[in-house]
């Protein structure tokens, strides 16, 4: 992996200088242009050997493009509101808008292979946080990032006497720590961790640049041109109509009219003063569940999704009746902001995640990729289709990282709807008016049940199951709602 | 103050339920006209004794209304990222966006008059931060926020009433703790620290309402209508096509032309061989200022302002080019996002704060207020002549928060900014396409020069001075801007 690295390449100073003028020109043109079209974000990893070069060449691209429309972050230990949040919440939050270079000094592969180095995780956690990577970036290619990987090499003498060249110059001394000698006396470790890493996250759509870092003249022309041919390819295909999508098979129709929706018993019986109990009982329950001590080390994601007038907001207002108001949050999803537009899918739903000890409601949530957007054609087939996996990735992270993620999905027939919305619209009341959409949403009510019933086979997991509520009586919803927030966050809270 | 407060108010039950449904539903009508509205945020502060019922009333609230579009936070002590950066950042994010509500349970009020009580500060202290709370009020209330101010009071003894009232019932035991018997011991003092900020911090815009605590009954219901009242008026104004825009006195013209602008020598000597020395002279200075020590607890805040053409892009990348990319970020500044239209002016600026140890560069910035906005009549005179006290309240902000801030505007003359757009015009470089704009803005030349000079003249502060750079010559525009930067930062990391 690293033998083409380590030939000794060189480039000398006269052929450097004579480069450099057209090369800085014809970098700042394509940052430009990516600017103007504002149709992909630019993400640079900064990964490697210390002393290979990472932090010059950082400053070199900030010093080459316009350093205003480049974002550089570097990651240090996890602030407090980081450190409450999944690991990737930080890197979602550094995440470029469209038009913009962001470059990634330390990253979602630094911890990775140093805790493997550090003999902290074992190699098959080190290949199961590889694989998660992967689907990562396969996630932001297809979101039409430009992922551009840099491994910065030295060999393990080029590494040493880097090192002693950096000591000996009274302007660079303080870059050298005793750290860096404790890492290079780990070199051999490190490089054959890093070897596997590369070997495995080299992709496709993001295949990883060995940088020779032993000569800075060489090191620099080689980043700039590869940073400017990635963009310049990109930009072409862009002026193309190039598309990030591709094709996917289609979903088999079933071979039967019988699916889980029209499977349920949509009414369900529960009077009143039974409801009354019962809703005093779980309310309880879960007012006592969110004050446990063992509920600080958690967190609680609720999400609410169903059919229009299915009665959400009931069964939110039951839940959230017996949460102090300082626990939670409601997002109520609608069509993105300007700002979500220029991001990845979710970002807009990361950016919403709870810290430790809060919850986090979603009336209406990233499940829209695979209901109105399928439905109504809002993105490609390809598109709807791989978010399945890309949801599940997401919500296996949340698990991960101690978040109890509740879903609910509120079914009413066809006939109770059309009542309700009559009802909605005798009572004249503007909270409740019925819009054009909600007519027009029920006349695809046969698609919507399509994507319905596809959404619960391909996201409901061992971690993160659908719960379908049968919503035909508002007060049976409720309490299944209710009593399934406590099972959960109870099993979680005792585990 | 509390007089009325300590009658022994009561409302019975019987009262009680026959006034509930019909406010709750005129509550309901008046957030979602809100919502519809979009045309202005309200803020509702919960103050005051502990038992008087505060989070009772934050609850029933979130019960009464649509809780999705309601943003209840309470504030603890701060995170990492929020104590790195002024005092006022984590309120300025928790903000509500125009039609939504935020209610901040904890807030502005609460550490002032905890130090107080507690001895930490001295009187002129407090006086000095409720001035600070008064302008900061006042301009939400100019940029057209509605705020609600509640306090909730108790007598000494419906205090230990109440705080042992709860202490029996096991249901609501775990709610005292031993502070809030500490606190009770403090109850005297506590009311007369509330009672002299009550008094200094009840505008016209923003009045306290003083909440009798004993009796729930009546406190839900007082609530509930003082919220609603001020709701409904608010909502019928701006029907009435209400503008929270008062008029301002215009500036007086100067009786003569001498100006601050057309006093510089714009043209200043300096020879390419010398600027290449001090560059480097500058840049290392600069670089071994952000390495120190000191500066781990300081951070800076650069602002560049100036004429189109006048070289600020050149005069950055010189400043950039002496930090580490992993310490700086460059926010352009450009029209406002949708999320940034939807939040008071400054809130834009106060998103992008640094934290400590870290450059922010701002190219343009808040002062686009007083300039473009200004002479395009984006905002209203009243708008803009407040906009100078608005600016040099969050720039003394950010003084006493460690936060170094530069200000920089680089002037050039009419003719060489016309020799320089035809220049770049002949380069026929896209990077540097002199727009219609451009061409508009030299037609406001001198609109726009004597806003230049007011703004100056306004914001100028003792702890944040305009550098008015003259920059017709280049080289010696960069070394003036990295000498400032560097004599600035070193004063700092001295005192």
């Amino acid at each position: 992996m690293f033998e083409s690295a380590e030939l000794g390449h060189k480039t000398d100073k006269a052929e450097y200088d004579a480069a450099e003028p057209e090369l800085r020109a014809q970098l700042l043109d394509a940052q430009f242009d990516l600017l103007e079209l504002k149709s992909f974000a630019v993400v640079v990893l900064i990964n490697g050997i210390d002393g290979a070069g990472k932090g010059e060449t950082v400053n070199l691209l900030n010093e080459w493009m316009d350093p205003r429309h480049i974002h550089t972050l570097a990651f240090d230990s996890p602030t407090t509101e980081e450190a409450e949040r999944p690991f990737m919440w930080r890197f979602w939050r550094a995440l470029p808008p469209r038009g913009r270079i962001g470059i990634l000094f330390g990253n979602w592969y630094t911890e990775p292979i140093r805790e493997r180095v550090d003999k902290i995780s074992k190699k098959a956690d080190l290949d199961q946080r590889l694989d998660e990577i992967n689907r990562f970036e396969a996630m932001l290619a297809r979101e039409g990032v430009l992922l551009i990987k840099l491994w910065f090499h030295l060999s393990k003498d080029g590494q040493r006497k880097r090192l002693k060249a950096l000591e000996k110059d009274p302007r660079t001394r303080w870059r050298v720590t005793e750290q860096d000698w404790r890492y290079y006396e780990q070199y051999d470790r490190y490089r054959s961790v890093a070897e596997h890493t590369l070997r495995h996250t080299s992709s496709g759509d993001a295949p990883w640049m060995i940088v020779d870092g032993t000569d800075s003249c060489f090191r620099e022309l080689f980043v700039a041109r590869t940073l400017l041919e990635a963009l310049r390819r990109r930009l072409d295909a862009v002026a193309k109509h190039w598309s990030p999508r591709q094709t996917a098979p289609p979903l088999p129709p079933a071979p039967d009219e019988r699916n889980l929706l029209n499977s349920l018993h949509l009414r369900q019986p529960l009077e009143k003063k039974e409801y009354s109990e019962l809703l005093e009982h779980y309310q309880g329950r879960l007012a006592l569940l969110t004050r446990d001590e063992a509920f600080r080390e958690r967190s609680l994601v609720l999400v609410f999704e169903g059919a229009d007038a299915a009665g959400k907001g009931g069964a939110i207002r039951r839940v959230t009746a017996a949460l102090d108001a300082r626990l939670y949050h409601i997002i109520p999803i609608g069509a993105p902001s300007e700002e979500e537009r220029a991001q990845p899918y979710l970002w807009r739903f990361w950016r919403h995640l709870p810290r430790l000890g809060k919850v986090e409601i979603f009336d209406r949530s990233w499940y829209g990729r695979v209901l109105v957007e399928r439905v109504e054609g809002f993105c490609s087939e390809a598109d709807w289709m791989r978010a399945y996996s890309e949801i599940n990735d997401f919500e296996d992270q949340l698990a991960r990282a101690g978040v109890v993620v509740v879903k609910f999905w509120l079914q009413i027939g066809k006939d109770e709807q059309l009542a309700r919305f009559k009802e909605r619209e005798a009572e004249a009341h503007k909270r409740f008016k019925i819009t054009t959409e909600d007519w027009r949403n029920r006349e695809r009510w046969d698609d919507y049940a399509r994507a319905v019933c596809d959404m619960v086979d391909r996201t409901s997991t061992e971690t993160s199951p659908w719960v379908l509520v049968e919503a035909e009586n508002k007060l049976f919803a409720r309490i299944k709602v209710l009593r399934a927030v406590c099972e959960r966050l109870e099993a979680a809270l005792r585990s």
